[in-house]
């Protein structure tokens, strides 16, 4: 296998984070990856893509994400800036024939998603979103148990993604606030995780009624004044499957003492799983066939036998983390892009089918009634 | 204080729990709690009537209901019968100037709760709703919490109370699946719990938007026919407080792995409080207050430092079990009774706002609307 | 059935858990148990005897627990005194022809509960001994897997008991720290616990090692005064059973922050079990056969499959508490007393069982070396 | 600062996870630590070496280890091979000049651990050994805590470490079931995690009474021959403290059902902390002056706030793993080198305090008495 050679535009914390991702999954999966040259890299901010350089091993940096989109010497493109910049990004290295790996949520909206995915299909290049918690191993194992019928019919699927970093008033204004270059607040930046981690486990969401919150609504500016806020601090919905089964969604950052608390679960009519990732070394699977006098909620500990986790570690729960969640979906891309098509998502089509349903989510919050999902066809 | 004479109608399981909880509290908790005289006994079916004589201490039995309600030496009429029977019942018991305690829910929809209001209203005597959920030490510890400003403002307020115990389809039909007889299936049988304890904690719902489904749509009757069911086997619903905050309850009894789980988060600007009945000598506590380094949930153990647990146990998590739960109620009912007024609810009115609510429930899950709860004044 | 006639020697906080028991366990497990005749009561405090007569239902009250023991209308003597006093009142009771019920433990030493032993084998009566806990349900069901063999050979068998109700110098002078009225501090009060319920799940107990500790070494008595502890508030034991196994006991009534922590963890070949009071709902099981990737600690939540909660509840994790503890334990010996046998223990065997090892305890504590249990024939 | 120029000597399992952590550190930490030069690598497998320097980017890998510790271009040899080649290896570096850092246990004995102390501090070479736990945010969290005084005087002082991966007959026999090779066996491989943690945080034991366990006594070898285990499967220890503190310690790699369950508790005069790796993004600690209706075991979740995870992570709860541990130990071990002293530990004193108690507990076991720890000096 040649080397993938990387080009990354955003080199913030989530720019660090896939740094680390690449180099973690060559050396934790060997051979079984292709090896990895981080070609170029470049930022808004200059300073940070030289810090790329210094610190995280990227061979040089641009000052133009063009120069990235269309360098000759890069495979991919990885995408890791404010989430309005991704669509022309994405639509420029595709049109250059790059490879493209995106931050989620993959678009403002759902048009601007479906651009991206029919660019993607016209081009025959692999496409990456970067909903890393479906690929880590509890969810991925929670999924082969549904996939199993070791659960039977779903029946309720619900998911909640719940943290407080931005609680307090005291949070100054910034990019996330704003609608329009944010798109919506807590709903896009960690409900998106909600909605794709129960389509991927529970098929397509077909209706929904939702409430949005917004508990703070002006922040403090740079430059001192109270400005408004344009978008959720929560979001509550109620969904309908196109399978029949039901459920809810609760996405906040106000959510007191909830540090970083995806969850979900997925009842069926002969058994259950559940998840947090505030304790994501576990899974939890209730299997009703048991005897009757020794059932209950097996509290399976994350490890070797489980998908995704294998070649990590020697024994279950040694402890896999958030940078590991990070290098078990860089092994995905990389061996996606090994291939030159697409083995496992999730792609840009995963993160078309979450930004239809935000929409929609948005559209029933406004309306106060249940709203039918629309779907595009690609 | 006089001994207060009770008269039951209903002596099923739920008349057996109230049997062992007039005597448990008057050994429990003294003096402090007026002596019992279970004087008069009755039920639909005549043995289990008898058996309430021959086993659980009452003096006589009787064949109609009216000659409970009717007597002389009853001072309370405690109803456990099944629901369509509670308004008349309760009516009659008033008519006859006997206080009444009316099992959960107090009437099949909230015409009837408001009737049995205007008539409790104008007879001035005490009357009492088996929601013995709020009463619980770590429920009235949570309130007591949020009423101290604990855990500031109220953002987010959800509940749940998932059983199993109806989701396998060999469960055979009974009059809890005909509509005409239980007014809902898990709705009004466990969702009327959350709708309770959530206004308890969080005040009054405003709007609701729900879906209510059906796993299992034929049972098999006693002559082997297969019935219709024309009840919800889960509810969720999507819940806005009149104070701003918001929230959603799921409640199912086909809810595979959960066994008795009625559970809820309220969420507040400076801390958040939670609770399941699976862990009920449990309340978790998270005060935001604390400093950064040693923040986080507490698991407070209930024991006797909590309301309603004073006088039982001599540490915390000594274990207080479902008929402790029942003790404790039957403890602030006999006190009402003795000072012949209400001191603690829940009254009449309490069954009222959760009947009103899930009134509601049923039109917006008919809708697919957000619908507006009508409050009937008294 | 006739009623069985109960004699009430000490009416104290343990006297009133006695009281409620028998109570419930008529009311509970109707038919299945004799009725329950409460005949007579006394304590070294006469108002707390009267108490029992006003307000627990005893029939009448004397003033000298001889006049208890010899009494024509009683078929069983309850014991619920301090500890110095069991085996007068036990013999004195079997040698009026009566069942005896002890409180544990039964003796200050194995030498005085192998005297009630031999009195007890040469009177054919029933007897008794308050270990409670090895009747509860959940641990109950430990002992049927264990027995079952799910698993397999018991390798490791580990208790402990923490509560921290006397880890605070300011608690008072009292008999239980007096090692001349109490036998031992920590060890006798929790520790016999630990110690019954290992040798319950794991078979005797050969040798023991052992640690004890006074944290606290002086108290103040009821005179103001400053007078010495001579008991243990903590006792750690590494002990060997006859079978093989080993492992590790910590009892502590200075246990900061565990309220009523009794637990337990048996370790075999093929599976494993555990438990802890302050989730007293729950038992843990782990079955290594089971599939590798779905393999995981099984949280049982206690319900009507389990040995001694079946009648009590309609659904598992309904709640079952301290006063139930009784109820059950009243049920096994109020069908002794009807059968006239022993159905089930625990028994003054196991009493003296217990008294062995904690003889061997303080020897090994006070020694610094490992000593083997002296066991007593019977 | 310079670069510091690493000498690796064993290329298995745990210089994979070394050569992922020195990377890790210099991505994480930036310019907080020194950049690393991964300059030569090592193996008794030149194999594994020669992978080392293709996936894991070591420059050049040698045949003899005595290559790597006598480099000219090497500052630090880092030492992963079995426990009875480090003394060897450690004291040849020393001799020219490196310094040193090994993985535990540090040597088969307290004699071969003391002459690696008294090597090292003639040398006045930086040494580190491979206690990560120690470093782990929610344990030095627990240190920072019991330092502040926030759990008062340590009455007792606990540990385990539980896995169960070598519970099964049927794994093969190796080095590590070899007394001669190993020193020991669950003792030396895993509870000297637990002593060491122990004497961390509650300072030096002076005393130990054990019992050491060999479940499977004979395992088959390469040749299909049965080979004696010479080494234990299990140790329990009772432990004194020089602060009169007391503990037990249970060490176990055939622990049926625990896979990864280093774990501890404290418990003070006021207060107390536990842990477990099997939740290793959790603290739990109890404050007994918190008010009494509010008091609890708070569930601290590891992040920004705790010693040694600041600069990873942006919230709490993110999830740190195995190798975030080992990336926290070489941000620890890159300080001390560039500043050519030891700022924080543990060094090869700490191992040789750990040897010094493996060794009482090895003859303790032996004889049946308890026995003092012979502490040498330095």
């Amino acid at each position: 296998m040649q080397a993938v050679r990387i080009g990354l535009v955003g080199a913030g914390f989530m720019g660090k984070i896939h740094s680390i991702a690449y180099r973690n999954a060559a050396m934790l999966f060997g051979h079984e990856v292709p090896a990895v040259d981080p070609v170029v890299v470049t930022d808004f901010d200059p300073a940070l893509a030289e810090r790329a350089v210094s610190d995280w091993g990227w061979s040089r940096s641009v000052r133009d994400w063009h120069e990235v989109t269309s360098s000759n010497d890069v495979d991919v493109v990885d995408i890791c800036t404010p989430n309005d910049t991704h669509v022309d990004i994405a639509l420029d290295a595709l049109a250059h024939g790059k490879h493209v790996l995106c931050e989620k949520p993959l678009a403002l909206d759902a048009d601007g998603a479906h651009r991206l995915c029919q660019a993607a299909a016209a081009s025959g290049l692999v496409t990456q979103v970067g909903f890393v918690y479906r690929q880590w191993p509890g969810v991925a194992m929670a999924r082969k148990l549904i996939d199993e019928g070791a659960i039977g019919d779903v029946r309720t699927a619900r998911a909640q993604f719940l943290l407080d970093y931005n609680g307090n008033p005291d949070v100054p204004m910034s990019w996330r606030f704003d609608r329009n270059r944010a798109g919506s607040g807590a709903l896009g930046d960690v409900g998106s995780h909600c909605i794709d981690l129960l389509q991927f486990l529970a098929g397509p969401i077909s209706h929904v009624a939702a409430r949005m919150q917004t508990f703070i609504p002006r922040r403090t500016a740079h430059d001192g004044s109270l400005v408004d806020v344009s978008v959720d601090d929560q979001t509550e919905i109620l969904a309908d499957f196109e399978s029949g089964a039901s459920g809810t969604i609760l996405a906040s950052w106000a959510g007191t003492g909830h540090k970083c608390d995806l969850g979900f679960e997925v009842i069926g009519s002969r058994g259950s799983v559940s998840f947090s990732w505030e304790r994501s070394n576990e899974l939890r699977f209730f299997d009703s066939t048991d005897p009757a006098d020794r059932q209950g909620y097996r509290t399976i500990l994350v490890g070797p036998a489980h998908p995704g986790a294998d070649g990590i570690h020697t024994v279950a729960a040694q402890g896999l983390g958030y940078t590991d969640a990070f290098a078990i979906a860089a092994r995905n891309t990389l061996r996606n892009l090994a291939a030159g098509r697409v083995l496992s998502g999730p792609t840009f089509v995963d993160g078309l089918r979450v930004a239809e349903v935000t929409d929609a989510v948005i559209h029933a919050a406004a309306d106060g009634s249940r709203v039918a999902v629309t779907r595009r066809t690609l």
